[in-house]
């Protein structure tokens, strides 16, 4: 059987080497061309590449990415930056290649994605959710991306089902105690030496709580979301957000 | 709006007294009879049941299950020992009573649900995967009902797709240390004073870890799914196995 | 063997209930006098209390330790609101009484206390400290009276250690999301139904991370603590602040 | 002011390069030899080592210590296999070498230390005990040597405390549910890919438990606990056995 041509465009970052390496240790994958900054786009073109994975920057993902698509290129996408008008111009771009595949997903950890999923399932039964996220001190940002993701699903869950706020009978607090209100959930940022990425999803009601814990060690954790992604994009032609969409959570018969 | 018409089979045992009270604190439920040990079956139908929650014993459960049917009252079955011969006797006498449901669930905590039905989900994407569960001393059996069927549906997933067996280089062990091994799963049995009823499952791949974890208090954590069962079973005739059935958890849009 | 002769202050709240039925539990206690907020002081003496448990409530209890100490009725107090001023005159009253001795106590319950006690010690090994406490829902304040104390001692044992400042690359923040800075030690609170009184300590350097965790399911578990102090006080003339100077924490052997 | 000479005996090994790097990256410590399997010892002398961490294999290790004290030069010892028998002819050995100090201990981490150090302590106070240690699949030996050190360490403190045997009603059991018995104490081994070296002890008694828990993420973690025993071993003459003998545990004040 003859391999899938990938390439990666960022080889020489830290995700992009991880991939490189993902991609070398498939037998069903070829490397068959790795981007860094100064080579040229074309090179994609010359290689033969069906799918290119793209980890680069904000700046310079949108123009790889419709560069992909000009020329029928897979691309499997882990940069961020991906505003809702970059998204559509990328979905004028996509209906003039209908063939062609994009996966968009902001978290390539296949326990991050099921943390964010069932968060979501599971938000309607519970009166109370809060979010509990643990990285390194080195970390710019707080909460995580992950973390306001996954709150944001849950408050979409609980509105659709028509559940009131949170129980909460605080009336005296010193700033910060009760952590950050993203769309009405608690999220609380922990930063310590020793740790890398984690998050905890606490749920509760009468007589019972309910936790989704997600504990990432290193990059390599993200790469078999990443190869997921290469093998089922020529399957799904258009934008696709998320990797949960190629993770068939759907399709377990609950007898089975 | 007229109320639905319950009664509770097993009313002066510890799970039957909650089941009273939580039917008496809903809104949209009557409750019609309450039967003990010494009272007749035919108490259910001069009260005009349209619900029976069954929460008695083994010995017992068939028969009251089987009055239910014959007279149409919907029958929520919290009781253990059905067998497959057991089932199959009910379903011949579901069969010619085509209106009248009856669901037998293992368990009613929404989150043991929950945690049964991800678990199943998350396993064909793990290499590794324990369960510990945590419990009082007073604790007959180990590992817990719970424990031994969460681990035989990840058995059966890990096995439709494909998984081989779990890495374990063990090669001098002191003798229990590696757990009980249930349809290849190792499952570790805590007892200890303080605790109620806990489970934790671990998955763990390259990098990273998933875990879902269960903490149930008191009793009173089964109601929410006993009502769930009472409120849905008039539109579920024949034989439902599972509260899982009831919860929809196939029915949220990916993208909400 | 004659047993310890005590009483109980404030017998008809809900701490105080608990502590009549724990010292009438206990086979070397006699339980003398269960005083509700009707009764008179005097009620004390004219039983022979030895030993007064007093739980009532901030207001009440200056006067009721003082009435025990005028009477050489040792005092083991659970009620808060005792400040430096109030201490200060209690310390007073005690020099009059030179053979009795008044323990007041935040916590009484012993993993509580070792949480506390252990925090103190491992603090200064770790570059980074969090705190993380989790209540029901219906608690007022945030965050625990426990959370803050346990925060300040591991802020004391790390400026005594000459600890710098704990890491922390935090530049883009969401308001509350970093916690509550109590003595420079971060403190999240977590409000969940279905949870009772819980805390975590997260310790973290190069490589490693090192929790303590206490959970407290009911108010039973303050119990083994009150006795423990009842049993000691009579041995410790003056004041005692604090459960842990009875709990001989320095008192074992190393190679023990 | 002048460093301190520090050679590493088994350079070449994964601690042994691990500790190079950390005594490198001291500011008080100088690296004055690192030796292989094939230097000799006298490379020691020659060099003008004070102090030798010795990480090699229980084989060669004793000889390496007596030569080490033979000349005077300090050993901090983290290779196993020391049995009585060993540490009696080391004893002697130190007899005549009245200024020398070694330090052999089982675990360098100041978690693990800590963990076992105040589980230790924690033990007496109550009920019930279990300890979960958890590591990667990879691991030949099950429970892990600090798991079984640290029941035996519990079991020693309940049977001074005159504590009875735990409670535990379980009467039927799949075979290894309840783990192995260390000293009374049930301890259970999960192996899980993704895992490094975890450990949790859990306490519990009426109402409450009370857990400890520490996670080593790499091998990095031993280096601090390594440099603290290559700096106070001068100052400690004889044999000291384990690391928390120069942790100081005790001098904390309890008003601290």
């Amino acid at each position: 059987m003859s391999k899938l041509r990938v390439a990666v465009i960022g080889a020489r970052g830290r995700m992009g080497a991880e991939a490189v390496k993902a991609v070398n240790a498939a037998d069903d994958l070829e490397l068959v061309a790795a981007l860094g900054r100064d080579d040229k786009r074309e090179t994609l073109t010359e290689a033969g590449a069906e799918v290119a994975v793209e980890l680069t920057h904000p700046d310079a993902s949108p123009a790889n990415v419709a560069f992909c698509v000009r020329h029928g290129i897979h691309a499997v996408v882990g940069t961020t930056g991906w505003s809702e008008e970059r998204l559509a111009t990328l979905r004028g771009q996509l209906a003039d290649a209908p063939g062609t595949g994009v996966l968009i997903a902001p978290n390539f950890g296949i326990g991050a994605v099921l943390t964010m999923r069932f968060a979501q399932q599971a938000a309607r039964f519970f009166e109370s959710v809060e979010i509990v996220e643990l990285h390194h001190p080195g970390k710019a940002d707080a909460p995580s991306g992950t973390a306001v993701r996954t709150a944001q699903l849950i408050g979409e869950a609980r509105a659709a089902a028509g559940l009131p706020a949170q129980p909460d009978a605080t009336s005296s607090a010193l700033d910060g105690a009760r952590g950050a209100d993203v769309a009405g959930v608690p999220v609380h940022a922990v930063r310590l030496r020793g740790l890398v990425a984690h998050q905890e999803v606490l749920f509760g009601d009468e007589g019972e709580t309910f936790t989704l814990r997600h504990d990432s060690m290193n990059r390599g954790s993200f790469m078999p979301g990443v190869l997921l992604g290469v093998r089922r994009i020529g399957g799904a032609p258009g934008l696709t957000l998320g990797l949960e969409h190629f993770m068939d959570l759907r399709g377990l018969d609950l007898d089975g």
